[in-house]
């Protein structure tokens, strides 16, 4: 089979991912994509190509007409994810798979770090220089929360909400995800939508990991914002695009909310003049949470893991179409 | 029993311990110590008192005649840990106890809160404002080192330790515990000092829970940071004079080891001009591990669940002497 690899590896990794798809050839671009968040430009390869990996533009799987699977490098499928495209993958009997799995382990990590950076109360234990016994001290010793017994829900739950509870196990927290369609192999109890304002109002964490799509858009709206419990804190690592960022100011200039911790906003970045920056209880870092060291390599290993799966018959892991 | 408490309480927490002390007497103090780091004032109430919660000056303590127990209100013993005071409450055949369980907890949720701001490099991420893609970005994102399957050495050993291990679980680490005597009750593998120079060259992240002692004054010299693996990161939720500041700085700047988190440090807090606030890989929050809201609460309720046990002839909790 002919692999084109849409985007830049480091020459270790790329001899690494040559010894692990021998037998095949392996096409590399001429003009690769810089980030998985990034659409490649499209490159004649495409055309014989059997297997594309990376970020493809959709219109170029289209054009690409040998195409019989496509791995997504990201865990993210919003460019793909529409009837139209997948009626299309269908029709042409393409397989599609994404990486879920390679980002799912960092960005629950990520997660717990932004809830212990809260609960420790670290953005401001980090910058003060007081001295044990001031009113400044015992204000900072009071304010960290511990998380042990406290309640979480989580939307949007997947393989980053699974792993987390995981690592939140032994805070011996209560958690609820809220799923859409629940699979009944979740590690913890789900709702749907009727029962969502009473989880939200009960929650002292309010976690979205929830993807872009039409039906997410704004998830968190004023309205929404209004459930939740005074003094909750709010966690966005799913997408910019399902926050009312307006109505987010409002209750955190209202103190309704104690905190937003966010790895995503819309746009990315905020504008300098975003008034998100210069909101206290506000943490902002750069969609980060699925990033590690040597993403690459760990990129790389998964995609070797389903050709492998590919070419023994098995079912592929992470397939979404 | 006249209870002698030398530290302020809000009044809720007072109500519930004069509750909790119905049949006994609580006197309270005139002049109240303001934080558990801070010696109280001799206060003549000591002289008819059988009990004393707080921080006692171990001179008042031997001019308190009717003592029977000292409840202190730390986890640290330090100022109480020598021969001398030893002998001398066997001899009058009072008890001493600590408060070691009610900081364990929090003080192992900060050191995970410390290791997680790490791994997920939070302190640059929370400042920058770069965009997807760009060569900042991809560094930040590749900086954040898992904690999965890492190494880990504890030294110093006790309730914080303990909870740290189970608070990591989840992450797969290979942990060991440095402990001068080892008791056999250890959720981990334990070393002693021969094997600790192999143990800090294996491990990628260093934590002293070391208490202040003559034995651990700049345990962490310029010998011992010199055993430890390039690149690893070393925390201090101990005590301050367990570590050669200079020795430190040195590692630091040296870029032998990655990273420095201290939540104590000698002085406290450090002056103003100390190198180490400048350092770009050290990060220091002012003694506030243990701290949590209502820990005063937490304080009065171990000391009551001990009173109880005293009264009923139990064996207290966290007894020292």
């Amino acid at each position: 089979m002919k692999i084109f690899v849409d985007f830049l590896m480091p020459p270790d990794i790329q001899d690494w991912l040559r010894q692990h798809t021998e037998g095949h050839e392996l096409l590399l671009p001429e003009k690769p994509v810089t980030s998985v968040l990034h659409k490649a430009e499209w490159d004649p390869q495409m055309e014989v190509a059997d297997v594309v990996f990376g970020q493809p533009d959709p219109q170029h799987i289209t054009r690409a007409s040998a195409l019989r699977w496509v791995h997504i490098s990201s865990s993210s499928i919003t460019r793909y994810d529409n009837p139209g495209f997948r009626a299309q993958m269908a029709a042409r009997n393409i397989i599609v798979s994404n990486s879920a799995a390679v980002y799912a382990e960092a960005c629950a990590d990520h997660t717990l770090a932004f809830m212990l950076a809260q609960s420790r109360q670290l953005p401001s234990g980090l910058v003060t220089r007081t001295a044990g016994g001031t009113e400044t001290w015992l204000q900072l010793r009071s304010a960290s929360v511990p998380l042990r017994g406290q309640t979480a829900v989580i939307l949007g739950y997947g393989a980053i909400g699974k792993r987390l509870t995981e690592l939140l196990r032994p805070f011996a927290m209560k958690i609820t995800a809220y799923r859409r369609k629940p699979r009944g192999d979740e590690s913890v109890p789900v709702i749907t939508g009727a029962e969502l304002p009473h989880a939200l109002a009960q929650a002292d964490h309010v976690i979205s990991i929830l993807p872009d799509s039409v039906e997410t858009e704004c998830f968190f709206n004023a309205d929404r914002f209004a459930m939740l419990k005074p003094g909750a804190v709010f966690y966005n690592i799913g997408r910019g695009s399902t926050v009312d960022q307006n109505a987010l100011l409002q209750v955190l200039r209202g103190g309704l909310i104690r905190a937003a911790w966010l790895d995503v906003t819309d746009p990315e970045p905020l504008p300098d003049d975003h008034p998100l920056w210069l909101e206290p209880g506000c943490f902002i870092t750069p969609h980060v949470a699925g990033g590690h060291q040597n993403e690459t390599g760990t990129l790389v290993r998964h995609f070797a893991g389903n050709l492998e799966r590919l070419v023994t018959g098995k079912p592929l892991l992470n397939r979404v179409m």
